[in-house]
């Protein structure tokens, strides 16, 4: 017996690095060991932003290919596209209409992008579209629509759970009844961000990632280019202050990380050395992930097939939650 | 061959009067003989306010009895609830990623409700939820999933027809492609305008109305209630500056028009007696309908069944205009 249902939303955001490997992808997957699994690639969420026929195509096969080639396994979750659950539109109107406006006036994401054309001198919404200001809403439809129970985010989204069960119990409380769900976030701790090849943190927009599905030769390359320090391969370093260590460290072994750290600390050991090490763990950790990936890539077909045996799997789930929903409400 | 595709959207808001007969229902019905006419129940929208569970099922079916009782023929028109199409929903949700949310902030419904609020000095988007911030995009997806070409409304929602064009000049620009069918708005003329019993328009909110579907006894004592002055029979009377004769001239045979009107001028006609005569009128217009109606509203499984034969209908429609849709902007 799994411990409730636990629901992550992948928005489709290109090919991914390590820095997000191991920040957000690898516990992810582990939270099917404990709990019921769903995974969803929010291809209309990534509407708001991306309003390219093909590219949004392509970011939705890239997420699909990337979590299946990195170890998703679609016979243990339920992995699937969130534009195939047409009951998660309906239930985003439905919450629509139990939620404030003043709640979404306050989302985080929204005020942001408010205060970037405030402080551009700009009106305060141009550029905003309202699947933008609707989102939290989207999102809390995404969770509720399944009865999930635990939603692992990040501490940025913790704000949008707030927001979801704010909703989830307006509803609740205005048909006196346990229509929906509760949901608790579960905040990832920010420990797993690691350093880019600048040391600040490994990010595309600061051009300093290490891509996981890339060549051999470009990552090798990529690696080459992690900025260490002057000193010589005799002098002693600390390995804390190293940004290759930072990296290498999430990949070593224990008994070869005790080997390196007192390599480092004693002195002895060249950049290159451990450069070389770093390189020959991520192709141990990714060389099969990265063939199976362009497989899939190449493979529409075969995505398509998995993503639909999803949404017929979650479909099992969201069709009776909405007309127990309908039911509740009147629509019927 | 017809004239295109005209929509009209019902929001269900309880059991109709003469006004909106005149006003509303009698011509939108007329439409069915020049275009390919759609008419739906709004009960999403209705959402945005009705938020008892039995009300709002109750209010939904009323709408379907009034509406067949009064000749809607759903074997000539396409006739559905809002709800039973999912395909709206998930269209509102493309819309808003591509409506500015500067034009929802502008649109009148929601400005009314915010200037309600600054007058009584409370916040401005107090007690107003997403829903009704959103309704312009669930309009327009209302309009543009079945290709209407004319939607007839009344001067108070001239505004969201714009917003529906605008939205669908923007998709369509955005893709370089003409997905949307840009609709037309079909302004109704105000004069079908009716004064109520007391002279003012007719309107729930003055209770000043004559119900269609209350007991013969009923619309008898309220036609007795019609505010007259106090000319004596035998007094001349100008017909154009009497409350009877402005509610009794939209329902009487041109022949009896002209007598009545000389009558009035001439003097020696009763108030009683045109009251009379306006009484037996609406017996004879509605008297079948109140019959039918009250058969409807006795028997919702059959309403079901019509609403569900309309649904299909629609849906052939829809469902291949929403794959369109999909293909279009990368969705699928």
């Amino acid at each position: 017996m799994k411990n409730g249902i636990a629901l992550t939303g992948i928005k489709p955001s290109g090919t991914p690095h390590i820095g997000n490997f191991l920040g957000m992808i690898k516990p992810a997957l582990e939270l099917a060991k404990d709990y019921q699994a769903l995974y969803f690639i929010a291809d209309y969420h990534a509407l708001t932003t991306v309003k390219n026929r093909d590219e949004l195509k392509k970011l939705t096969y890239e997420v699909a290919a990337t979590w299946l080639a990195l170890g998703l396994d679609p016979e243990k979750v339920i992995f699937y596209r969130q534009s195939d659950i047409p009951e998660v539109m309906e239930l985003t109107w439905i919450l629509a209409c139990f939620t404030p406006k003043g709640l979404l006036n306050r989302a985080h994401a929204y005020k942001a992008a408010v205060d970037e054309n405030l402080e551009k001198g700009k009106d305060s919404d141009e550029g905003i579209n309202s699947g933008l200001f609707l989102y939290p809403a989207l999102m809390a439809a995404d969770i509720l629509l399944f009865d999930t129970n635990f939603v692992p985010v990040g501490l940025d989204q913790k704000q949008h759970i707030e927001i979801t069960r704010d909703i989830a119990q307006a509803i609740n409380g205005n048909y006196k009844k346990e229509i929906l769900t509760v949901p608790e976030a579960v905040i990832r701790e920010d420990v797993m961000t690691i350093p880019g090849l600048d040391g600040r943190k490994m990010s595309k927009s600061y051009d300093n990632v290490i891509p996981i599905f890339e060549s051999s030769k470009e990552i090798r390359k990529r690696v080459m280019r992690i900025v260490t320090d002057s000193r010589k391969p005799e002098d002693p370093k600390d390995p804390d202050e190293d940004n290759v260590f930072a990296i290498y460290k999430h990949f070593a072994s224990p008994a070869d990380l005790q080997r390196v750290s007192d390599g480092y600390r004693q002195g002895g050991l060249a950049y290159s050395e451990i450069k070389n090490a770093l390189y020959e763990l991520l192709e141990g950790e990714f060389a099969q992930a990265r063939e199976s990936y362009w497989r899939y890539m190449d493979d529409f077909t075969y995505l398509e097939k998995i993503l639909q045996q999803g949404a017929d799997k979650a479909r099992m789930i969201s069709q009776p939650k909405i007309e127990e929903i309908r039911k509740a409400i009147g629509i019927e």
